[in-house]
């Protein structure tokens, strides 16, 4: 069992950049009418060919407690979401590079206000959106190569 | 005086792209979970050394009617906004890459579940939101060289 726990930028810095304006300073713009936070994520899409694509996922919402079989991860990019419904989702990622066992895997609720860019082949589960179906603002990568591993989890880990 | 009007992909299409998922087709991934509207704009933002960087905007909110002033446009990169809070908000865009003038000046009203990316070069207004402060996520791009371009009109319009 792998409890969920709240977002930050500090336990998630080993998986990515949490994409959020708590905490941050921004810049006067526009005549003073607009605060810009600015460049909140390494977007990290240029490798070999690459652009980025900017995409919305429909997520069907899943229940808690939930269970985790496979992750993936993207050799080629970064991949930033971000919910565009206010609601809290849940991200599960892994440390390393090897296939992702149950005392590396660990798991974080977004607030709603946070997005998440998980860094380049960092393993993680595809979004779980919680209680409705929600929307995504996505920010990868399009051009050459494959750009998704998926790997299933020798034992399942259950979230809750 | 010019009146809003509701903004679709048609009528913004000299423009940029609206970012939005109705009329659109999706891909569905992760196992069925999620639908993915995939590329819903051009993000142009690798000219000059230029790179995508990723954003929140948190607008103070301007009434109706709107009187508009300065115009401003992006030399380097396209600029895409998308909202977060699902509100509505005001575009106010030019044709052409001429000085603004009244004639050639519209104003759309976005549904709220709609963002739009201004194509490089385009004139357009800062952001503008409605009734409340609301937070955009924005990419648009960082890097070398002067990517913003500010015109006072020689004469206001005032948008209802």
């Amino acid at each position: 069992m792998l409890r969920a726990l709240p977002l930050t930028a500090q336990a998630f810095a080993p998986f990515g950049e949490v994409i959020e304006i708590a905490g941050r300073e921004s810049l006067s713009i526009n005549q003073g009418t607009s605060q810009r936070f600015d460049d909140l994520a390494h977007i990290d899409v240029l490798e070999a060919g690459g652009r980025p694509v900017i995409s919305i996922f429909r997520a069907s919402p899943r229940a808690l407690p939930f269970e985790v079989r496979v992750l993936e991860r993207h050799p080629l990019s970064s991949q930033s979401f971000f919910p565009l419904h206010g609601r809290p989702f849940l991200i599960v990622v892994a440390e390393g590079q090897q296939p992702p066992v149950a005392p590396r895997i660990h798991a974080y609720l977004s607030s709603g206000s946070q997005g998440v860019s998980y860094r380049r082949n960092t393993w993680h589960h595809g979004l779980i959106a919680l209680e409705q179906a929600s929307d995504f603002l996505v920010l990868d990568r399009g051009g050459p190569g494959e750009n998704c591993e998926e790997i299933e989890l020798e034992s399942a880990v259950t979230v809750t």
